[in-house]
């Protein structure tokens, strides 16, 4: 059963099913992506509408081509690139953004696949609602995207990854059936769940055309904090105080490290530092309130009983908008001074919270039997989140280091994997991560996702390489 | 591929290979289910640990004989029982229900699957957190169970089904592997959503032997209110309202009808009426609130903005633990009233909660067309849940009415399903509702959910007859 290309005979044949602007070039925006490891190829289908998401499917499958589900092309581990093989067709979203409608009373939104994830948070906002799920690709990524990859974010801690956000889904499953499955529903216990096996699946069991998703009353006052914690030890023992105190009111929770200051003043001059005096740990706390409750004067409990604790050493609390945008840019700008400082490797991990502060000291451990190098740790400690990120000696750069890369990366996979974390804490696995997908993930996990791809996909159009190796295929 | 009966022969080679205690008599608990439509039969296993629970599975599979995964043995729809057919194993958790550990300052316990949905809040409260996944059945019930079936609850409306309180899950699949996912993440993108395919799956595709289960801070300070409402509609503002004042505060939400009331009265006259003048509609609404809100203060300003809005006519607010546990009483004593009075028929029904209003309306209208009886509903509004339950006019019993049972069932399920409603929002599928499934699931999920069971378990050993139907078996 192996793959074909798509021919120009089936592209003709399809032109005459489908409207003539369905059809796009395939243009560098398709065949790149972020990270620059692959180029893509691929002829570019965008359809108007599901029956025709169903009609290329169908086609795909009948003539066994590559079919590649695509969003916005934000994905950091190369899913929505098909760099070999047979020619896919590349099937973006991007025509269907349509919000299909907007229930306030129910917190409800559904909105098609291809709705630009900022788009979404328009829409809520307008009808005095907030949808919760944030990344830095916001402005570029779509819906359909974040749900296939399961995208995570700053608002992971109080509102859940973007699976934890969907109520339901319609998508073309690989024989081209559509699954009407847009359910507004917040309790429906009738069959397996399909919903969150196309969830995270990226693209390799259907396309998801539409999503109902949650939306959520807007906290009535918000706050931010940055604070110096002891270590990250004490940084955990502050996020059990602040949810203490606050519950699901504690709605980010960022750790840092003086490396990412050191770099922002390097990199990012313009990015004003929040200390004096540079700590080594600190963290910033978001926080939403009930009404009847200040943000400001709840931090200000926090801190003085942390400060009491022996947990932090000093803190800022914002006093203006303004302020908060300024301790959020400080976060937020934190990876694209990593970029311009250019990292060995970079790594997306998770591990159960209490072990984070032993993976630290593990980690440096690991690395410093490799070489000299400079760590650069951060991310949404709160959700056991870490971007654990390896950069050069001032001096160096990351070209000399092109023959350590792979050993830092399994070396430290393998404390994670050690740790009981996971190598891929929000980015997915794409093609980027099937071997360590192959290397880590548990024997009797994988034969049931093999059997289910099979069950589901059995011809492998649907985004083959991706997750799961290409079988050996027998013609 | 015909299913077999476990055979002395069979039991006799297991029994070798298994501590003998293992083996329990088929007493009336494992063949009875509480609604007593289907008497069971099989062989009682029950293991002492997981690798013996593999051993069960596989041996079953070898031999083609059915496994019937038992838990608590509270479920209401069947799937625990196996009426007919070869003869099952019955394979009971209840020797594995050991808190394997307990991480408080990650707000994670890892339970076995035997352990008991009470057992579990009390390790929790324990180490000063909430587990709360709540349902009348919490003393008898088993995690695994609540895992299985995806139970739900009255705490649903902040903390989610057990789906949403499960990070990760060990459980043996049909071939007999062992799944080792206990993991303590709360992000984990490596691979197909292998534990949300089992939440659910009732037992039919695999064995859920222990789960990692997410835990909460305790509140600060919680409060309880009773607030007659103006109808369903004014319900559903007074719950926007809430949550725009006290937000994910707002833990529970339920609604009620003066039916309900005129039935406590009947049957269990000590519970105390908490209305002089008993409403057509109220709701209990139940608040977990920050340090710093007095939960008393935040539901008197509800009352007084909801009575300024038109939504409210009348309510009261507990003034001790003693008057909250009195108004729970109210609402968790309705369903033993109704069985006292003895429904006609009874559903477990979701809809988009803005559709609530209307349905309750036409759902009037559905049972008049039939005949004349009494509706009792109640139930989650918070999650779009209700239990709409229908009972003879008086001087009539159940025994007058069973020519017209499914008449209505059938009618009300068909005005839930043109509504965008699920005929099964908490009690899943089981036996009960198989029928209900096929005219009502969408036929691509159907066909999806068909070829993952044949995926996973080819010779259909795991719990047959529960979800899907048998398929014709050729041997």
């Amino acid at each position: 059963m192996t793959l074909r290309s798509a021919s120009p005979d089936f592209i003709t044949a399809l032109r005459e099913r489908l409207p003539a602007h369905s059809f796009r070039d395939a243009t560098p925006a398709y065949l790149e992506e972020p990270r620059g490891r692959w180029a893509g190829q691929g002829v570019v289908i965008a359809p108007d509408s599901t029956d025709d998401v169903a009609e290329v499917v169908r086609a795909c499958t009948q003539a066994r081509v590559p079919v590649v589900p695509y969003g916005g092309g934000t994905g950091l581990v190369g899913g929505q690139i098909s760099p070999d093989g047979p020619l896919p067709v590349i099937l973006s979203l991007e025509r269907m953004r349509a919000v299909r409608g907007i229930w306030p009373e129910e917190n409800v939104i559904v909105v098609e696949a291809g709705a630009i994830l900022q788009d979404v948070h328009t829409a809520a906002a307008e009808v005095d609602r907030l949808f919760p799920l944030s990344i830095a690709a916001k402005g570029s990524a779509r819906i359909g995207g974040n749900l296939a990859t399961n995208a995570g974010g700053v608002n992971v801690l109080r509102y859940g990854n973007a699976r934890d956000l969907c109520l339901g889904l319609e998508a073309v499953l690989p024989d081209g059936q559509i699954w009407h499955g847009l359910k507004r529903l917040r309790k429906d216990n009738t069959g397996y769940d399909l919903r969150n096996l196309l969830i995270g699946s990226e693209g390799t069991l259907g396309v998801i055309t539409a999503a109902a998703l949650k939306l959520f009353a807007r906290p009535a006052g918000e706050g931010t904090a940055l604070m110096v914690v002891q270590s990250p030890r004490a940084a955990l023992d502050l996020l059990a105080l602040a949810r203490a105190q606050m519950g699901e009111g504690v709605s980010a929770f960022e750790i840092m490290h003086g490396q990412g200051l050191e770099f922002l003043a390097e990199t990012l001059p313009d990015i004003r530092q929040p200390f004096a005096d540079p700590p080594e740990w600190f963290v910033l706390i978001d926080v939403g309130l009930a009404l009847g409750l200040d943000p400001t004067s709840a931090l200000e409990t926090l801190f003085s009983d942390a400060l009491e604790a022996g947990l932090v050493s000093d803190g800022m609390i914002a006093q203006s908008e303004a302020q908060r945008h300024q301790f959020w840019e400080v976060r937020e700008q934190i990876p694209e001074a990593n970029r311009r400082i250019g990292s060995v490797s970079s790594h997306d991990i998770s591990l159960p919270m209490s072990e984070i502060p032993e993976f630290i000291i593990r980690g440096q451990e690991v690395v410093a039997r490799i070489g000299a190098f400079r760590i650069n740790c951060f991310g949404h400690l709160g959700d056991g989140n870490l971007h654990y990120n390896v950069f050069p000696i001032p001096g160096r750069t990351r070209a000399d280091h092109l023959a350590e890369r792979d050993d830092i990366k399994r070396a430290l996979h393998d404390l994670v994997h050690e740790m009981g974390g996971s190598v891929s804490a929000e980015h997915g696995i794409g093609r980027l991560k099937v071997g360590d997908l192959e290397r880590y993930g548990d024997p009797a996990k994988l034969s049931a996702m093999r059997a289910i791809k099979e069950a589901l996909d059995p011809l492998g159009v649907m985004n083959p390489g991706v997750v799961l190796r290409d079988q050996p295929q027998v013609g």
